[in-house]
């Protein structure tokens, strides 16, 4: 390898290394710091570089597409604050279990607290929200050094893909020049073509095989045990990326008896498996004390996945007498109402295939039909109320039909705050082949929009995102990469001037300061970012217009914007609405 | 105080605590777990609540206040990616020495790490860009927690505005309820009224009294020695917030008979002092090598604020032989080429001011007079050349134009990348009444529309912000505070598609990559976010079309864009054609 200067060999041998390790993009944001590791990705014949302008954009977007693919995109940006905009998507990725690949670039280090321009403390930037930090040598082309580099670029990729998974920082110092400017004698001609150059056969320097959590055969016994009772549930959290095993779970549900109690985004609420389990969906409707009162309580619960967006079904689990077990690869504890009696440390997939192959408890029909029962009882229930009522098309509405009209394959991103939770309430378990996704890790409003795009980007799937007004005008900048990135998606603007969730809190009685400090209305129509990003944009105010303007739309190239008005008090007296008819028919008709 | 739960006393007496301490106004963005501050906060009738909904756009609405006053303008967020949205404010108000305080709520200790929504580690967040920071007890009615907790809002004010400024960051726990919902008990009837109310007379708890460094006479007498010097120059680099004193400066300059180089942003360029001092504001054009080889070295320098924008100044400074002094009343060393050669901790305003009365050099006019001189040429230089040429309208015009015209009083904020160095460039030292403002802490592109609002919302001084693309795409979201906040203020905006600044650099001659990840090429007109946040706006591209839309838009109440179509790269070699014109003149003139 013959390179200009070390600045340049040192960039190609970090980005080679990781193209070796598997790395098929980068998400790289203008600065002039980072030309070395730029000009590196720009010239890799196998790397497809985004360029994203913000850089909490780009870090999201990358979320986005290590959500959808459980791969790591790297990201590359330059000294100074630039690095700081990364860190609410670090945080997603640390608590969502996301790799991501930070690579910052950074000033020599003389040059730290000197006044220097561009210059600030980028050590250990992110706290402990990564699960590895290292500060790179300073560039040099000398054997050791670049061995320590291509070694840290595979340990890099390992700990971003490890268990769990999660965001990793290297900081990258560079001094001028950063551009391709022959420097005489700085790369030696004899240099160690291992270092220079790598492994032969574009092999990574460093090969990693790793492990996950698997209980001796005597730790499984109990549990065979513990599970082979009567009245049981699955529940499956939002998953962990790349995500669980459906054939698996759906194993250890026939072995058990047991219903799937299926986030939206656990990846077990869509696909071929839920016509063969009594996977349930509605439960955020009918678990409430006046019907559960009356159920008895389930002898043992299976726990996989992150902790439940229901916060029906969470409280129903904390008020059950079961004994939970909480299945989780990395050790994490994912469960805040404390009530979990066993943790066990196992990944989850494989876990339930085992015991699927050794469980045999006794059939308990009337169990799953009870959940079968109060699944029909909502669905009827909410058919009856989502058409377009007194307070016009019902938010709820957005979401079952978005669930109804997606082409196959789809991916579906759903934004925080309403978004998922009415996905969750209303788009019923079916066989489609979605894969649904949202930011549940910190389950904050920034990025939606480019964790939607970046997960556009990295599929065939036609790609989905819904999402209300404040997350979508706090990640306006995302819509730049439908253009720049050339991201075909369809997005759902929920627009119900400013923070509709705030409908649902006790605060909503409280006015001032409701309306001017929570909800927050802005009066704004979207209309605008789409004309700024060269975006298809139809406004729709009722059921039947959204349904024609989102097939519409699913049918044409490049990304459009669907912004629905609705009035968020009346979706959310109809939510209210949906719970009291459930329970009333539940509880009449039990 | 009868307080319906806890959480409202606890939020009460913090944020009436603050108010005492002098605070007026509070930058909220909307949560949930925040509710007992912004509850708080908004019913307090002395207080101004700015509600902005980006916290990122927040943190810099803050910052831009804090810059332009002095003064603090707390922060309030909700729990989770909200409060990491603040980092790159907070480094640039660590390394800007910038005040602010940030209050973010968390959930209590025992959902930490449990899996429970929203909630992330937010302790120690932004790391050791903090000047203090305190994980604030849970909250409880109890006399000494709230006697620490109002100790501690004065500690917080003192420690964001001591020496040097900068950020503080108090994290506040809550538990529900979060909304002014009757607790019984919650709130002993009996409870220490010092607790519970505070001081009598609105006084505040604790009263701060801080110093400043101040030599002793005999460590300034060889301070003196050394200044009484026939060749001498004062290098004031950008100020920290609220600035140095003019008249102290001048008497200094007086007294010395140096020349004062005066960044733009060292509050030292414009005004009335400029008219009886020989300040120069040309260095970057006439500070060549091939010019200043034939002049005799300064014996001293004096540098007081951040080491100057100028490269060419900076350049300058380190080849001289000169004695520098870098006078810093926090102990900073802010000169990155390591030529100075002594540390002096005091402030510089009352330091310049001592020293003039004991400084009695040699008057020296023709050392001055060698600085007018290039200062003259340069500025006749500048007029011949930024006239609409070949290629159109000049960037740096523009900035000299916004000089020239703006109104008096007027606060300018210049962004970071090309309009601050322009700036330096091309407005020339005038007597006009303009504080000027950029964020040279770190120098990000980030923010930059936030913090003009926000200054401008401080003032009312006439505001202008001059910003290039990149920057205010970044910031796009900070357009809504001029709708939400009622800012009123002219965002000139120069639009060269793309990062303009990158044509300076050597990577321009490598391409690809420059065009695609570097220049970044948008292709937008940024006229329909004037739609979206109802700002007028006018696109022009000629030098008399801008001063007209100028002069219209400062006359017109509200916020106006005036979009400013340039070619970056012709604007460069404007830059360039403009340094080796000025070169040419003086060395022949010499």
């Amino acid at each position: 390898m013959s390179a200009p200067n070390r600045n340049v060999l040192w960039g190609r041998a970090l980005v080679d290394e990781l193209v070796r390790g598997g790395v098929e993009h980068v998400v790289a944001s203008p600065g002039s710091r980072s030309t070395p590791l730029v000009t590196a990705a720009t010239e890799h014949d196998e790397l497809t570089v985004y360029s994203v302008l913000d850089e909490r954009s780009a870090a999201f977007f990358a979320l986005g597409r290590a959500r959808r693919t459980g791969e790591v995109t790297p990201l590359i940006c330059t000294s100074g604050t630039a690095a700081a905009n990364y860190h609410p998507a670090v945080i997603e990725a640390d608590r969502g279990r996301v790799p991501l690949l930070l690579l910052t670039a950074d000033r020599p280090p003389e040059l730290h607290d000197s006044g220097a321009n561009q210059t600030v403390d980028q050590e250990k930037l992110y706290g402990d929200a990564v699960r590895w930090y290292a500060d790179l040598p300073e560039p040099e082309a000398e054997e050791r050094k670049l061995r320590s580099l291509r070694t840290t670029a595979a340990r890099a990729l390992a700990a971003a893909t490890g268990t769990p998974a999660g965001p990793v920082h290297l900081n990258c110092r560079f001094r001028k020049p950063l551009e391709p400017t022959p420097v005489t004698g700085d790369v030696p001609a004899d240099l160690d073509p291992l270092a220079a150059v790598g492994r032969d056969g574009e092999q990574p320097f460093v090969r990693t095989t790793a492990g996950v959590p698997r209980l001796d055969r005597a730790d499984v016994r109990p549990l065979v045990e513990a599970l082979s009772v009567e009245r049981g549930l699955i529940v499956a959290g939002p998953t962990d990326p790349p995500g669980v095993d459906p054939e698996a779970i759906t194993a250890l549900a026939h072995a058990t008896g047991f219903p799937v109690v299926a986030d939206p985004l656990s990846g077990l609420r869509f696909g071929g498996h839920t016509r063969v389990t009594t996977t349930v969906g509605g439960y955020d409707g009918y678990l409430d004390t006046r019907v559960t009162d009356d159920w008895p309580d389930p002898e043992v619960v299976v726990r996989v996945g992150a902790s439940p967006t229901s916060k029906r079904l969470r409280q129903y689990l904390a008020r059950t007498d079961a004994r939970q077990f909480v299945v989780d690869p990395a050790s994490g504890w994912r469960e805040a109402a404390f009530r979990a009696t066993d943790l066990v440390v196992a990944d989850p997939s494989r876990l339930a295939a085992r015991l699927a192959e050794l469980v045999g408890g006794p059939d308990a029909p009337a169990w799953r039909e009870r959940w079968a029962e109060a699944e029909r009882v909502y669905r009827e229930t909410v058919g009856d109320v989502t058409d377009d009522g007194a307070g016009g098309y019902f938010e709820g509405a957005v979401l079952a039909d978005v669930a109804d009209l997606a082409p196959e394959p789809s991916t579906l991103v759903v934004s925080n705050s309403n978004p998922v939770r009415d996905a969750d309430r209303y788009a019923p378990p079916t066989a489609a082949n979605y894969t649904v996704l949202g930011n549940r890790g910190a389950s904050g409003i920034d990025g939606v929009v480019s964790t939607g795009l970046g997960a556009g980007s990295a599929t065939t799937d036609h790609c989905t995102l819904v999402v209300g007004d404040l997350a979508y005008y706090h990640d306006g900048n995302g819509l730049l990469s439908a253009l720049r990135c050339g991201v075909d998606a369809t997005v759902v603007l929920i627009n119900n001037d400013g923070g509709g969730i705030f409908h649902r809190l006790p605060i909503e009685s409280f006015d001032p300061p409701f309306t001017e400090s929570f909800k927050t209305p802005h009066g704004r129509s979207f209309e605008p970012t789409a004309d700024l990003y060269d975006l298809t944009h139809v406004a729709v105010d009722g059921r039947e217009a959204f349904r024609d303007a989102y097939a519409d739309a699913v049918g044409r190239d490049g990304a459009d914007v669907i912004e629905v008005r609705t009035d968020a008090e009346a979706s959310q007296r109809t939510r209210e609405r949906l719970v009291e008819a459930t329970v009333e028919a539940l509880v009449d008709g039990a």
